[in-house]
């Protein structure tokens, strides 16, 4: 069941009586509507009336105006203003451009900007590589989306998608020191899509894909890697891969299988299932076995979408059939990156012993983590208020340190699989539990490690 | 003849014997080269030998080459090392990208990103004039180029435009606090340009078109005004005429003359050229008459341009033809946006006393100006080592800082007459004299001054 959580939180200002029981008044009174609060000011206290500033925490939109309505109801008690946190933090953009260098006086002006800048220009003109040295394109990143499939709430546009691509920007900056600027293009065309990505590329040292529905995506991305000599990944595959095999790779220590003894299944072929199985045969797990809504994927499927035959090629060695309950019946391994309440107790409860689920459909997980841990020994979600978050801030903002870093022109599945690991090895052996897979969000270790490992795994690229 | 300038500086750290008369010979040696020291800093000093870091200004490539081999040359010196301080400046980039919210913790990142994020993409999806408020669009500039007309350097391509287009960015962030981002596009073709620049747009509130060339500018700039709901300048056109416009109006105060009673030559009907002329007329002179290289522009020249054509037809009112000469003779002010060299001291002795010669050819004006002093009484030029230095830095950052505060949807003409009265207007009455007649680009009253009257300029829209 959800909580109130700090996604949706109110500050109200409220005018009451300036009675001793005031505070405990409001306070009780948003407590009994389900708010938590989080701050209570006092901001004026007059004879006749005090004014409170109260933050709290509520669930929806709907919960808000619940709270507000209930303080509204108190005897003598008025609601000046309600303001939104989430929102205030949006106001005018979670990012801005800054300047580097001092343009305090004509001398600064005459090395930055003209005349002294044409020398820099003819030098890239005469030397392009220069520019990964003498520009921004050394350190920038371009978030490209079309708007088509935004975190849960899919085809919203590009106008409505900023506000993720400026959080993943300050994102990119805050745990890795990389400037990435959001390109939201207003077309969801696949040629016109590749085009502009290639004529804006000269500014980018590499290219982030983010939340570009399927099957487009798989497109763009080919053809991207094909045309440009900069790196291109699309995060919501490869940075959701990456994560989910380092997760792996630490519950399986914690429940001692070696992963090519093991079957594995894949619960939705999408982006990221897509993207896990490919990353995944890397590591040659014992099989896979793909499941989508018309049930496991095999050879004699016949599936018209050609992703779906080169995964039924590669995967289900012993070619299973049937719905998903079949493939997770003796399995090791659960990965979901699919919908909400898909795998049930019964599913989880017949898989093998020392059963490892990650259910990372958002925000509501394919299983309730809670009735998963009944069966399973390791369980992971999407979400942050349960243990083993798969998130991708543990991935992408380190993998491009380090494409940056190493001039690279490329990025190969092999950098992936390094990242992976360097990912998985923030949590050393010491450490890792049932509880504890992957590091948090908020280890600064983790993004210097994978870069690292990007980096060495970098094909050598002259200076 | 020009001088050693920071433009041109390097840094040069030598070996020499330590001697009491080392530094002077070092000093000594750089003076008879042309060099112009501006530090002069010991590092090491040994028993056998100091080593020193000498900075200074040098006037070329060649000329930096010549200053080491001078200090090459002295009995016992050594060179170690030579790096070339504009060069530093550019190292890694001008710009970043930099986040303006914090993500210390889970809460933060709750409200930054997922979940918050959510319901401010979804009220951006429901009202999406909401992107104006609650994105980085509601302060955000793309400077788009396609590198084919860069300073004086010509079609260098887009990834050697970056330098110059990174130092705009910088401009409008230090005299605007404008989010100003290169896009710099790999291809020269009209219809590609316009149709990147309008599936890139939901980002920005504004587009700065820069160094694109002649006639494409002008196509680009029309089409895109009638697709996009975001103002549309193309600052080597618009900001020019600003800046030339507003130092008229001054210039015409010193010289007391009215512009209705004034025959202005311009000299050049490029981007510039052509964008002054049309802002000129919205103040009513006597008469302009248009230049290029052809000679006088008039209507029965038959030309097949279209922009020649429009300007042939709205200018020229006595039909004149002939040659520069013959259009500067008795003309009260001549503006050049040409080529170097073009106006003889006889072509401005043959203008009308109080004569005004606006000589902005970069780096080497229409006329010396000391020359042109001789017979004018205002001499302007694009150059920073004159007076009246005519540079569009004055208008461009206050330009969009008042049209992104207004959420302005176009630019008007009526904006940038606006706009070019405040500049001129900065310099008030008093102060306003044959050398002083536009502010100094430092003068950090400028934009602000051009803001609020671009924002006064144009019309409400509700917010």
């Amino acid at each position: 069941m959800p909580v109130p959580g700090p996604g949706y939180s109110i500050t109200v200002r409220v005018e009451a009586p300036p009675s001793a029981s005031a505070a405990g008044d409001l306070a009780g009174a948003i407590g009994r509507a389900g708010g938590v609060i989080t701050a209570f000011d006092v901001v004026e206290s007059h004879a006749d009336r005090i004014v409170v500033d109260i933050t709290c925490n509520a669930l929806s939109s709907d919960h808000a105006q619940e709270v507000q309505d209930v303080l509204e109801s108190l005897p003598g008690v008025r609601v000046r203003k309600v303001s939104d946190r989430t929102f205030l933090v949006h106001l005018g953009g979670k990012i801005e451009v800054a300047s580097k260098v001092a343009l305090a006086n004509r001398d600064d002006l005459s090395r930055a900007y003209t005349p002294g800048v044409a020398r820099v220009c003819t030098a890239i003109a005469e030397n392009p590589e220069d520019a990964r040295r003498l520009t921004v394109k050394r350190n920038s990143v371009a978030v490209v989306t079309d708007g088509s499939a935004v975190l849960g709430l899919g085809n919203i546009g590009p106008a409505a998608s900023l506000p993720v691509m400026e959080g993943k920007a300050a994102l990119f900056k805050k745990f890795a020191g990389v400037n990435a600027w959001p390109v939201c293009l207003d077309t969801q065309d696949t040629e016109e899509i590749i085009r502009t990505v290639e004529l804006m590329a000269p500014v980018y040292g590499g290219i982030n894909l983010e939340d570009i529905a399927a099957p487009r995506c798989f497109e763009i991305e080919a053809r991207l890697r094909e045309k440009l000599d900069i790196p291109v990944f699309h995060d919501d595959q490869h940075g959701t891969a990456i994560v989910v095999l380092a997760a792996l790779r630490n519950a399986l220590r914690v429940v001692d299988k070696d992963l090519s003894e093991c079957r594995v299944v894949v619960c939705g072929v999408g982006a990221a299932g897509s993207a896990i199985i490919r990353l995944l045969q890397h590591k040659h797990p014992g099989d896979i076995v793909a499941v989508d809504v018309d049930g496991i994927v095999h050879r004699e499927r016949g599936d018209a979408d050609a992703n779906l035959r080169s995964i039924a090629e590669t995967t289900n060695s012993d070619n299973r059939t049937g719905s998903l309950s079949d493939a997770v019946k003796g399995a090791d391994v659960f990965i979901g990156v699919s919908a909400p309440n898909l795998l049930s107790a019964e599913d989880a409860a017949a898989m093998n012993p020392g059963g490892i689920v990650f259910a990372l459909a958002n925000p509501d997980p394919e299983i309730d983590p809670l009735e998963a841990q009944k069966h399973a020994k390791v369980v992971a979600t999407g979400r942050s208020d349960y243990p083993n978050q798969i998130n991708n801030v543990l991935a992408f903002p380190g993998v491009f340190r380090g494409l940056l870093d190493a001039h690279a022109r490329e990025i190969t599945d092999e950098m992936m699989v390094a990242a992976a690991n360097a990912v998985a090895d923030v949590v050393d052996g010491e450490r890792v539990n049932a509880s504890f897979i992957v590091p948090s969000v908020f280890d600064s270790t983790v993004a210097p490690a994978v870069a690292e490992a990007v980096r060495k795994a970098s094909p050598a690229v002259e200076d």
